[in-house]
């Protein structure tokens, strides 16, 4: 695998961390790498494959000679910079929700649609980080037997909201028990011991952007308009791996052994569900594993007809759920 | 409210506690007040309207005179002791799940089948805690256009497990803040930072216990045997209150006003639906109140037909979820 040089946006982020980590773990090693954050990280430096990268401030000049970039620092640096990035002729892998539902822009997990790919115009979409995990999960059965409606609940890591989010779960709990008042910074809420609806903005329709995001972009992925989802997103108190309750209706039944036997052999998956020693997915199994930890598989008793599915899933939302899925879509362009 | 004798069983649980506490507050003053648990709690003494009361330890001698017993002390202990209670005089209201599915046995949430109590033999079973939550909130809905289907994904504190669990949440999340490994003794996995499927044994049919329970004893509440419902019971890093994403089909459309409209006048439940300021149910918000709180109610986009709901709700498990149920039962029969 042949790497000229590849920009790293956001290298100081949660996210932009794991890149870097994910790039060792996967010896993706280019020739060049750059890595670019804000000024406040300004002559940071960070370690990859045992070479001290300085961080350098992300300008229009950037990406000059620059490959390949991943993109991970939010919508609106994207918006401004993913642009100037494809004119100086890199291809860019963006981990932000801005060209995600733009019909000319593919929306790719490798597991699912990794064809979608080559149909870029410079920019590649990664999906956001819930939609990534449930669909690893979902996808090899609807693949089977259509999936014709999802209600997905979420148990979402403090990680999707950033490094100081996970700090803030730490120091917040340890005030907590210090009998200290839980002061809220990067959430709008104490975390601390608690959980609260997703804290993105709620449309006209009474959905939050998240559950809006899970439900379009699942849409697109599986390239299924009509697929019916009611998604409930909700931040809980656990660092970095995302869990999820979801119930399916198929278009016609399958046996829970079935849906076993399909997720045992499904690529990125991972079946975890012993029902005679209690052990199902959890978080603190996901996290730092690159696989959608799927159990609790069983037939959903208020589907007399046989058509009702309900799974229980794990992933560790700055691997699969951001950085590996993006790495994997680099790796599918370099081959 | 005239009660001459009120025996409180397994008064030192987190459960028993809290039937103290309530008692004080909702003033039911006993002419005398026993208290009783077992061997282990023995000259233990707890403080209700100003008397030190000590621990009595529980046995077939233990209901001589008494009018009341209030038993909290798991199911074993009820089906051992709540016969004599009965026989001894005592109208016996239990917090175990003994006698809920039992069809002589009135299972009872106030705010819904109130009449029931009157039908008791000598006992009256108290639901379980995830159950009443999602009934307070679901019930006013169905007597209004008859809800078909639920499927509930549950948030479950650690205080349905006991005051040691609750502990265990408190010492083991210190321990993981200070790089010590968590130690699991109450439950079978870590909860500090971490989450797990309800630890409650899975039957053939791959529901846990407790999601059987949420089934069931919906069913006999509402009086409503053909009620599907699919549970997903999962255990959070929360303290003492459940949280349950909700999501109803019903016999025809309902809209969120008129759903919304509904729950500001239902007994026992709290609107708490601000979605410009992005505040809904919480558990610190729930916790030592006695309404559900309930939120985030929304048309279910997934159901065309208008017939689809979605709701989010947290009560506090140690007060609706248990004491304050039980103690509203009493209210009834002294009433």
């Amino acid at each position: 695998m042949k790497i000229d040089h590849l920009a790293v946006v956001g290298a100081t982020g949660a996210v932009g961390r794991e890149v870097c980590t994910i790039l060792e773990s996967r010896n993706i090693r280019p020739e060049k790498l750059t890595l670019l954050a804000s000024e406040r990280s300004k002559n940071r430096e960070i370690v990859v494959f045992g070479i001290s990268h300085k961080i350098e401030v992300l300008t229009e000049r950037s990406f000059d000679g620059v490959q390949y970039a991943v993109f991970s620092a939010g919508a609106e640096r994207s918006r401004e910079f993913a642009p100037i990035a494809v004119r100086a002729g890199a291809v860019v892998i963006d981990n932000s929700s801005a060209y995600r539902m733009d019909p000319t822009t593919p929306l790719v997990v490798p597991e699912i649609n990794p064809q979608a790919v080559f149909q870029h115009r410079g920019i590649i979409a990664n999906p956001n980080c819930s939609t990534i995990i449930m669909n690893v999960a979902v996808y090899p059965i609807h693949r089977v037997i259509p999936v014709r409606r999802i209600v997905v609940s979420t148990y979402q890591s403090a990680s999707g909201a950033g490094a100081a989010a996970m700090e803030e779960l730490r120091t917040q709990t340890a005030d907590v028990l210090a009998g200290r008042r839980a002061v809220p910074t990067s959430f709008p809420h104490p975390i601390a011991f608690n959980l609260f609806s997703h804290n993105t903005p709620i449309g006209s329709d009474g959905l939050n952007t998240e559950e809006r995001k899970m439900i379009d972009e699942t849409r697109k992925i599986f390239a299924a308009p009509d697929l019916s989802i009611s998604a409930t997103c909700v931040r809980v108190p656990v660092p970095r791996a995302h869990s999820e309750s979801i119930n399916l209706t198929l278009e016609r039944p399958m046996s829970p052994a079935d849906a076993r036997a399909i997720l045992e052999t499904a690529p990125g998956a991972k079946v975890v569900d012993d029902a005679e020693g209690n052990y199902f997915p959890m978080p603190i199994g996901a996290s730092g594993r690159d696989e959608v930890l799927v159990g609790r598989i069983r037939r959903d008793p208020s589907q007399s007809d046989g058509r009702g599915l309900d799974l229980f899933v794990c992933g560790d939302q700055l691997r699969k759920g951001a950085a590996l899925n993006a790495l994997q879509i680099l790796e599918l362009l370099v081959r």
